[in-house]
């Protein structure tokens, strides 16, 4: 289990190296707890999370009520778990998109990084 | 990824069975989000679940601050994600607790079911 700060990046990197797909949770209005599975973006990391979404998601909808999210990865044949508390926000990048761009992405977004629709939420 | 309600009970025990730990996801008072792993109790799924933890545990503050939680099972061999958005309840039940009882369990509360410091969560 590791807590996100900044001194705390590396280490971190370390553990979620190579994982692929996070779990990021999320507040309804409600207050009820949401998560689901996200495709991480490869590439190192430095301190942010960047997933892709549609503008028109629910979980768009969810981190502009509140901004407070979670994302955890678990991987559970090595018994490794890390929790990342956070911030989100929600970016329209096309050329940040097109650097995050991947083969499992486009699976998902199929009119491509420049979809006007494609929002990246940041953690 | 399945939605847990009554009907749902059976499907969402065999996407379950097996797995010894799950993500339990709770909401700090400042709006935080947090989650740890927790281990599953042994047996058959019946629309409850319970998870052992101690009355000083930070997440049992959370949870009488704010019912709402999640738990989460991840298998990423198998592309697998099940996530249960539910209401938690905190109970001293050293019957229960007896019937849940597992080697795994006990590693992680060596004064054993009737330590008047063990609570149950139920989700």
């Amino acid at each position: 289990m590791a807590r996100a700060h900044p001194h705390g990046a590396v280490r971190l990197a370390e553990l979620i190296e190579g994982q692929r797909v996070a779990m990021l949770t999320t507040v309804e209005d409600d207050g009820s707890i949401r998560c689901r599975p996200m495709i991480t973006s490869p590439g190192s990391f430095d301190g942010e999370l960047w997933f892709f979404t549609s503008d028109d998601s629910a979980k768009v909808h969810e981190v502009e009520h509140d901004q407070h999210v979670n994302v955890s990865f678990s991987e559970p044949g090595r018994e490794r778990y890390v929790s990342i508390s956070g911030t989100a926000s929600l970016v329209h990048d096309p050329d940040r998109a097109r650097r995050l761009w991947s083969p499992q992405i486009a699976s998902w977004f199929p009119r491509g990084a420049d979809d006007p629709s494609l929002l990246l939420l940041r953690v």
